[in-house]
């Protein structure tokens, strides 16, 4: 399906602020940018690089006053997420080199904490694919997911203790369950379409049977529509913005995703 | 200054043909990527990965019929290049490790023949951007430009037997010069505004004083308004496209780079 | 001043485990290895690769029954660490990007908590290496230094809360304090000459005046002899060894640093 | 089998000489090294580095007068070199990101002029190991292998010229004609053991089904033996030691492999 992503942040800028953005989803395996729109205003000098997991990050300072940023992406992403039950354990020996840092415990997943959870968690499921459905599952009736409850991230044994968070924080739980399994498992920021209430949106991936599958304990089912702007370990590797200095908060903040049509991109 | 750039390419597949593009420029130290458009038709599954330097690579199979690519992006660049008379040559053992591999000789650029040539074009000069100042000096009093005279790369012993090329066949004499002298320098492709004739564009830059900098044979006095594409050792490296397979070659090839107002954006 | 330092471990593997070693020190800027031994009791097929940090791991099944890991390194080191008073803070805009993720919180490094606290501990200091300084004066006389109390790392606002630690914990709070203050910090794992008991040691490093500076709280003053095996954010990038399934400890470890000569290399 | 191989370079330096040099073999996949020296005399400053083929380089200025490099390594690797007949050809879509630079022509493997003779050479052959194995015979049955006849690279055109060569230019050829078929294919610098005469060595790898496969021209059939010191598209990038300023010759090179005990390591 084609759709159209937009994300408008505006900040009052107080003392001059180091930022570094994440907004610029990248074409992928799993999606394709065909229009983009990226503009700051004022526009100040932006220095963009790829971290060492592969986002696109842009480098800049907003000056005193309102700084806005604004950017819109016509994006073709699959209609259905691919799922694959079933799908077997890779043993860690198997494990790509660049898919081994997934499985080590992150800020915000203390995975070293989870193994007998996890283990009871996923009993009787096959090893792979079933036991990550079954953590997801296991999420979605067990954590309740309230939107907009928190701007700050906490981490899987937080949110195991409090048994309720935001999207990120469901993933933080679902990923460092995961890893307790040596199933490596990553975040995800971006966008899904029909979200509700829409805002920029937050799901895992579990690598098993050779490739990185999408798990979201958010949605009751799993549908297509969703856009990635960044991966990391955790919500410390991916933020859509991180600011330095005196902390500043969008005065405004707008996100939206539209069907659009093939003919409108 | 804001500019408008596009390129439009359409070929007659009579096999499916695998092709990587490497037609999006990317936002950095020099340039800002406003807003892009970046449009397959028919729309294939794509691939988009970062090669070794750096550069958005696109990768696809395209299918029998009539395959177009289009491509534009409004991209604010400087007014003007820099340049630093008497910046001074970096010894090898303080160059950056990611810049050592500039040193070489590559596919086109046979830097180990060009040594006593290099000395005698640079006698007299102080060691660094002097040098590379005389080089582009020498390659544009001595190797005719010629636009459009060849589809072809030829490498730098062939253009100093030529005596004369295209804008990528002067870079690579001008880059190989530069290697010769421990000098690091690479190829860049991209656009640059008021080209005569339009098409897309190939120039160097060198490694002095700590960073690259610009420099252009086939211009009379270097102005502003480069737009790069892609960075690479030399046109080996920096293809916009690269196709495997029965060649095939573009029916129609439409570059175009305008003037444009910050608010038409 | 010429170092043999040599670390060997013995398991008894009741099921073929999986290990990710790292135990090679790399040459680099600071040290040379100029002799090197590393051997495997059986011997069996291993697969090194670089991580994301730069550190050489070492990719293994650990067979049922004794396993053991042999390891030697003769290497030159500094037998002073450079320190730098009045060294300054680096912008973050100024930072090169590789540096830019050791200033995010991480698993064992919540840095985002310490902003306070680290303002107030570097109250009246310049900004940069004076205000590193001041925090591993203040871990050193404030934080118990406890080698040998535990073998699970413990994070920062765990060991803030615990008034003691082993090397490993005081460097965790070192990190997230410099971290909360914008001054990008790393985990370092090795040897350290004469260090009391004999073990190994970890220490950390922060970014100042443009390059990293060596801190260690658990010494009273910061004396040469140290070798550097690995580099991260915290321990969970930096483990000697991360062995996955049912875990195994060393039956035996023996770690041991001598001061040697340059001919007995 | 083990192998002890040994590698010692002394120059007579007249002005200080920046060096980079390529001899620490790496553990991976085909071989691991269970004892290394690696010395210099007199003892410079070394910064060691990864370069984008995942070699490790070692950075140095070597000074005035008699300058020695002693390596040794103690090395297991396979009694015999894997081979697949019949196994078949990648699918340029579905090749690795990282594998796709090894089909780009390079320095001394100008691919783009061998696409009729790699065709002739492998007619009738089935698509992947099998061409390659045809175009290793041909090389084996039609270019004179002259060891120790040059020092200089030449590239696959000259080698075609001449029909004769060194081990790295029958392999330059050997690159050339796989990459014109759109196999990827790579320079591997090291030892091979009852080379005769014994020396440095150089083989090349082509991509095929999956993974890397060894083909070598020079020796009449395929046994093992082989240690790899390091691997890049051509000569260019895997050279034992780069060295700038004017030129600089070993006085002396001593190159030795033996066959050693386990129990010797």
């Amino acid at each position: 399906m084609w759709l159209r992503t937009s994300c408008d942040l505006t900040f009052d800028i107080t003392v001059p602020t180091p930022f570094i953005l994440m907004l610029r989803p990248r074409s992928g395996a799993q999606q394709w940018i065909a229009h983009e729109e990226y503009k700051l205003t004022p526009n100040v000098p932006v220095f963009e690089f790829t971290d060492s997991y592969g986002n696109l990050c842009q480098r800049l300072v907003a000056p005193l006053g309102i700084f806005s940023i604004h950017t819109i992406a016509d994006v073709i992403t699959a209609d259905n997420v691919d799922q694959a039950p079933g799908a077997p354990f890779v043993e860690i020996q198997n494990l790509p080199d660049t898919v081994l840092s997934y499985l080590l415990p992150s800020r915000y997943c203390e995975s070293e904490k989870f193994s007998e959870m996890a283990t009871s968690i996923t009993s009787g499921q096959q090893l792979g694919y079933n036991q990550v459905s079954a953590i997801e599952t296991w999420l979605r009736n067990t954590i309740r997911y309230e939107p907009g409850s928190s701007d700050v991230p906490i981490s899987a044994v937080e949110v195991n203790s409090r048994q309720s968070g935001v999207c990120r924080d469901l993933s933080h739980l679902g990923i460092a369950l995961c890893r307790s399994l040596s199933i490596p498992a990553r975040l995800v920021v971006g966008y899904l379409y029909d979200l509700e209430p829409m805002d920029l949106h937050a799901w895992f991936e579990a690598y098993v049977a050779g490739r990185w599958y999408t798990f979201d304990a958010t949605q009751s089912d799993l549908k297509g529509g969703y856009v990635a702007i960044g991966y990391g370990r955790d919500a410390a590797d991916v933020a859509v913005y991180n600011q330095f200095g005196p902390p500043v908060y969008p005065m405004e903040k707008n996100v939206e995703v539209q069907l659009i049509e093939k003919e409108e991109v």
